[in-house]
């Protein structure tokens, strides 16, 4: 990507029969925009890309969107370099694969499910209901992606909706409540939400303990495998599910770590060991060649400290705290990977713990590679 | 410290007696400016400094700061934690250890020397004349630490002054030249002069071989142990060299690694190494609190690329290219060492490879923990 | 000032004698930071004053912070130049004037007052309480300046404490509550409450209407003369008060209008011709030299609109919303004075009309200028 | 708009056909990103507008934009809002107007011309040639535009190429020397060879006295009716001519004057004047609603002070100096039009005097509105 509207790769992958647009069930990916509210990296990807996958499937862009779940999180800082995932799903028979089971022993590849909720109300953003719903189309997903077990579930994005002051002045015209009616604050709600549904869903969190006074409140309560953005750009909640099934063929894995702290290196390790690679201290030769995605939430703790010592993040006037904090997850993530095609998002609410955060990666076996 | 002005831990180990001011000999320190032209946290940080030590020692704070160098970088980018490094030297018999021969089996301790060279005139700054004034006084600081073996010398800070927009005009009046009237531009070649004195000294560079044309130019030239800043507010070149020594005891030994690029986690490792702490992958238990000082140099690559793939941080309106590399690389560091007070400095010119910088570790035996 | 810590123009008028440092009551500022959280300049300016102040009374510098009251605004966005404004009183005899007279007809000249609240509480900033000290200190700076009438103040700066997460968790163990434990929140409402208790002492809200639920709510509550800062800096609130009275002399007068939104060019025109000083369209000649000080106080519309178009202050992760303001009223107001001097504060809430603000202008009398 | 992408307000003029998408010449905007060299909003907002056009005309959007010259300035900072205008040429018969000569007695009107020079390969870029190419291309606007008399053209607008990395390694490698290879110092000297252009198209530079080592150094060199842009994304030179011809009808005209530094607000009422305008101190009633467009050209001074009093706005390491200046501008123009929509561009090197620029309105006459 030379800039956020450059999707010429996948325009030449798509020309010369490397991917079928039909095969596309979803997009991740990395621009280098601020990150924040007025960060139209992410809009203008989008409809570049979707007028690419529009004029190949014979469709407006607006319909494609509302088939092809897209999430972005802007924001390149430091060594990261701007790139995006392209997920395909390819009918079985042709593209089958025997190879993972001489790598993993268990006959399981990578498995990819999307699910879209009903609409949400913008007086059920950030509450109960919204957690019913997230955790509705996560197990959708799921079943979309053929995975009974919740343990063989990797990682979990949610897009989720927020209020916005048009959205709430008109729910509370038609006699609701909302849960806030400043937008930021009800994407922290709605991500917060977002998480709960996957916990919820994941088994991680027991439905008859589910409490929405816990909702950014008690950050005990958390999913080691959510990852959440949300936007005013959608109405209802997108969800794509990534695990490991055997009922999907390929070479491809997926494994993820929760991480302590934004100091978390051994995480790092862990993770890229569920997958057989082994990273002393750096991944190296063809091994870098095997991960195909690193995805990491994270967030600036917000008690100001990092193992006793302050940090400065939080009270930054001149540069915003997910800002500093990707840029550090990447540095510490790039490092261990040896490549700087990191997906780092901030905002990590109950996703992991506390002050810490996820990693997941997706790589190929060992055997496939020639 | 709690803000750039809080020298209150420093005061509190001079009132109880754990340091003496008179053995005060040089501070480095990491403030949480944005490390650019309009950074004031180093200026105040330095007052209070001078201040406090001023009243100690009966002299008045600009007495003080023409006595003592003081280095500071602005800029916390990320993880980390605003801190400075007290370097203090007694006379032998006061404090002399015996404990370094165990972990180390060559008697040696850390070695710190300082030297000011004369006034460099604006004529003379980023230029050949720059670079011998440079030489002189990093020999005169070898010589202050009693180091002979330029193989001992570990790290070399040095503190140049560049032009100014006044300096300029006096020295244009007076009939002379100036490498460039433009401040930013002179730091860069400040810099540039400084490390190539440093090479000199430490016969890394032949001074056969010294050629003005190849400052910022050839960057193949370069010093692994050197780590220049410039400012306004020198008229001199001050320089702290840090070495190992058997004219010293002391349980503090230090070493240093070159790092390849923005990404060398094998080079921290290795530096760790050298000290006899195992890193793997991060520093644990005790050996935490055997580091007592890190010192990163690093440069966003100038070319653009990292490892292939493009990065953002030259071509960011809003947040600076140094900002970001400091934030990339103490991510890096801090994961590893487990700690954020690392002192991560930008402006890396001729100081390490190209597109990568040095990484320096003062540590402590391991008998002397108890 | 060539840096925050530049206090060389003091000095010199100390030095020569212009200046008598034991007739310095209060000091207001403008220094070059960000004007958020992490703006050290302040604290810088403040420590380099005190020690100049400190030194010419033979006071610590911490005792003569107490004493009197400095103010400063971080931020000198766009146009506008660092500056300070250091206000002298002189007893009668030595100063007096009887120039005013002729200019303005009323014998009345500016009038100076200060004065200082017992400390605030954490459980009580930002409430009823803290409303009724404001009230009561801004009483005793008018009595200070020999100022019975409200309508002959013209501004009423205070500086006021807010709730750190410290002071909150000590609060909080004693058994009460605060009205908030964010720092930046209860900034925001320790400034309401200042600007409430200016209101009520000059009778512009009625004490029996007073409700702490309007605080941050009820926007039509405002005071066109009060200018309030909140830091952490202060446990106490400190006044100072401007006017216009016949107790004293002196060529100086001061006046104040409302600003209805960031375009109101007409109220800055008017505050002039209270001055008897004509901008056609700009102050030309010697009229340039007879403005002594303009304090503007203003805010981005929280509504997202100006006269029906939208802005991008309040969305943009890059530079701050006050940052953004404080350019654009400081380019405004500095092409009608010909001059970019202006001291620009951010945080206008219910200090002048909402989404507007408060301009507020020291001028000597034409005769004076000889 | 409502985001850099939302061209609903022009669809909408389209759609109930207000606006005939062939009779669109010109596009001059503002969007709400930073205006450095990752602004992407501009390539996301013509993107948009391509796509927009192209369906209405049938044309690929790379064709529309080929044809039509889309000029975007990034940053709407302080109060400024984003906008866009569309100049449109309606062939005489359909759309002439009588009631210009009843307000200007001269009976002209606004005239549009564009013209497209030749593509000016690298090692031309900010050289004589350069000059010449964009000299020859105004004139062929002037002819466009039917103006003769260089005294009837009041604004033009210049899109000129730069030399990026790769364009000047493909020039050095055919054996050309390019006038530097850094992008952004290429955009300045590109800019510095636009006026020069339009000074020598417009009489205001003897083509005799042109020497291409004047550029970016005599800024005593300019023209008062130039505003320039430079990108990567062109390759030849864009022009949009704007004048006053008898060859034209329609109720609208324009006028220009030059500003001597940021705080020229005579500068602002003269234009106004000059269109039977009275702003006193601000344009009021039905008045605001005669002014079509208003452009600004400007630039921080560059030697650090404005009316001997310092800025800071070249020393910030947090903020860019143009989007500093834009602020301060945006406010002061605004401030007298009563109206945020106001087109503020720096990098106005030999654009109106040095440490000024330029302001340009258009308006409609007066006897137009009913």
């Amino acid at each position: 990507m030379s800039n956020p509207g450059d999707l010429s790769a996948l325009a030449a992958l798509i020309s010369e029969g490397s991917v079928d647009p039909a095969h596309v069930v979803a997009v991740i990916g990395k621009t280098e925009g601020n990150g924040g509210v007025n960060d139209f990296t992410r809009g203008y990807f989008t409809l570049a890309l979707m007028t690419l996958l529009g004029r190949a499937l014979g469709l407006a862009p607006e319909e494609c969107a509302r088939r092809i779940p897209c999430v972005l999180s802007g924001g390149t800082e430091g060594v990261l370099s701007p790139h995006y995932l392209v997920f395909c799903r390819e009918p079985v028979g042709q593209a089958a694969s025997e190879g993972a089971e001489g790598d993993f022993g268990d006959r399981k590849a990578l498995a990819i499910g999307v699910a879209f909720s009903p609409v949400t109300p913008a007086q059920v953003v950030g509450r109960a209901g919204h957690v019913l719903m997230v955790a509705g189309a996560v197990r959708a997903a799921m079943a979309d992606a053929g995975i009974d077990d919740p343990a063989d579930v990797h990682f979990v994005q949610v897009k989720a909706p927020c209020v916005t002051t048009a959205r709430a002045e008109a729910a509370v015209r038609a006699g609701h409540s909302v849960v806030t009616a400043d937008a930021n604050k009800s994407m922290a709600f709605a991500r917060a939400a977002g998480a709960f549904g996957v916990a919820l869903a994941l088994g991680e969190l027991d439905e008859a303990r589910l409490d929405e006074r816990d909702l950014l409140s008690d950050f005990s309560i958390q999913s080691d495998r959510a990852s959440i953005s949300s936007g005013v750009e959608v109405d209802c909640n997108e969800v794509i599910v990534l695990g490991n099934s055997r009922a999907w063929s390929g070479d491809l894995r997926v494994a993820h770590r929760p991480m302590a702290d934004a100091l978390d290196l051994p995480a790092v390790r862990d993770v890229l060991a569920d997958l057989g690679i082994v990273a002393d201290p750096q991944v190296t030769g063809e091994d870098v060649g095997r991960i195909a995605g690193v995805l990491v939430k994270c967030e600036p703790d917000r008690r100001g400290l990092i193992r006793g010592n302050r940090h400065t993040m939080l009270d930054d006037t001149d540069i915003n705290a997910q800002r500093h904090v990707r840029g550090a997850l990447g540095g510490l993530v790039a490092g261990v990977m040896g490549d700087t095609r990191i997906f780092v998002s901030g905002g990590a609410e109950h996703q992991g713990p506390d002050g810490g955060g996820v990693i997941t990666v997706i790589a190929r076996g060992k055997g496939e590679l020639a």
